[in-house]
């Protein structure tokens, strides 16, 4: 992992938009670890300041999709990071409840379609 | 795949459920094949019932972590059932392309988190 | 994907122990497509033959576990073959439901341990 | 996590009925996390008691099963819990290192059978 | 999806440059699909020709790795259109059919591995 | 986890060929963990012997390939171990982080064309 005091200036420009866009005076180790990869860094960040920003769906249902996202592929740091970006935005323990509710309904149903086979009804179909 | 026609009583009454609660005049394939195990179908049906309910989320947030869900296990069914559940109560145009931008970049960053073996924050981590 | 008739002498003497072994005339589509590659159809078919015999646990178990990985992963192929398979060996409708309804349930609880972030009891630990 | 000595009633009765059920004098982190939302902790509960109760299928069965989605889906926590599970049932050295077989070789042949883009065998197709 | 012909001016510009770096004369159906989302479609298009472009690693070893993935997440769209590409970039029925070997074996051990609960080793262990 | 002291003959032959081939003298948990079964042992280890052998694709590009299954499938100890592997085979960082830049891509594309639910260009189709 790249710290801030060893970073190329390369590195150190990305570093510093993610703390003046979040407002933090330090990155995470996410991106510490891709700063062994300049290009990569800067892509990803630069994808996730313009995907995450609000649009026609606010940053917390956003969070909350990248939570329905991650725990469906357990990726376990992404969990513990942005289960805190979550709650930061104001997630409160009833909405977190209710969202892994709905999680955990669509990974059981997504296997029962899978394993009970069943064919797309023709009202869903879109035309190819 | 067990029409309402031919459904025991039991599973009829399901049916019956289905269609009451979302005012329309049939089920879905998804219900017709789990008919083949009414504990199952009656089961699934209840969980479903409660759990995408208006709550703490409104119901088309709920649908939007279903599509994240669904698109993450490429389940077909899914997707195909639960776009039109989601158009059908007010998703935008607008609104399915950033869902999409999400759950394409948490796709991503899930696998990057893993590939680069990112340990988790100290500030992260949920006391065990 | 390669058919008999035209299959070199390696892949035929693979098609005829599959043939031989499962008391039929003909082989899947999986294994005309793993054809084109034959170490991989004869690695391959080597490790199915020795893991699904009977041993510690009966074929039919084998199946559903089979259909359990399938099921989980979406492999529409694998689910049409096996189902078909486990149904030759002795699957009711009442097992099939019982079964699905146990990956479910399993793909519902997975997304929900990894959601909550639950921590490992200290009696589930396995010594490292 | 909820304790049970600062539960409310209502998450201590689902503790009572699952140390109840299965004869012991506590529950898992599993139940104590899910304590957060009493109602997904109850449907969860309830869904799993009538899950992997006896039935078509035996108990350690159910449990194989639930071993063999956890795998395929890399969920640490799921694993560590139901593989004691499944020993508590009766689950030998060998029949779990058969399990594994299973459930490696189903990995494999299912990204085979993706990778090959296998079509399905017109006798394995649903009626759709 | 969105066909050139009706595209806005915004759109076009992206098609055409796919187009121009591909040196092919339309688009595949991802991109008009994408399309429905200019900004997805431009972000998503800009980060593929960066990454997939020629440099540590030739562009036939990334359409592998691109394979691998696709064949383990099941996306058949993605796999027919990359197995496509890497045909275009030069890979022979042999290398195919090495490739297919190493991601089947992959899966394989991947859910080995979790299975079995396998501690990682003290020198593969990163610092944190 | 069975340690070589205490190894039966059998388990032993495949540590000894495991250390022969790999020019190491001890053998990874992985194979310990394995060695609980010795026929799921011999088995893997003779697949992965023939399967990541130089062939039509040289070693270092196998260990990629199984390095995008691994952080695809979030396979935590198969990533520590191979990316000791792969760097081990002269992956340099540069080629390790564009590696990673195109696993991340694919995970998004992925999860992009189901969401869209991309049709298959007719040119890309496989006659089944």
């Amino acid at each position: 992992m790249i710290e801030y005091e060893t970073a190329s200036p390369e590195v150190r420009a990305v570093f510093d938009d993610i703390m003046r866009t979040r407002k933090v005076d330090s990155v995470n180790n996410f991106w510490k670890a891709l700063a062994a990869d300049p290009a990569t860094l800067r892509r990803t960040w630069e994808s996730l300041k313009q995907v995450m920003a609000p649009g026609a769906l606010d940053p917390l249902v956003k969070e909350m999709v990248y939570l329905a996202v991650s725990a469906t592929n357990q990726c376990q740091y992404c969990l513990a990071s942005h289960t805190a970006s979550a709650r930061n935005k104001g997630m409160t323990d009833e909405m977190f409840g209710e969202l892994m509710a709905v999680i955990g309904l669509a990974n059981q149903t997504n296997a029962l379609a899978a394993g009970f086979q069943v064919p797309v009804d023709e009202q869903f179909k879109t035309p190819s």
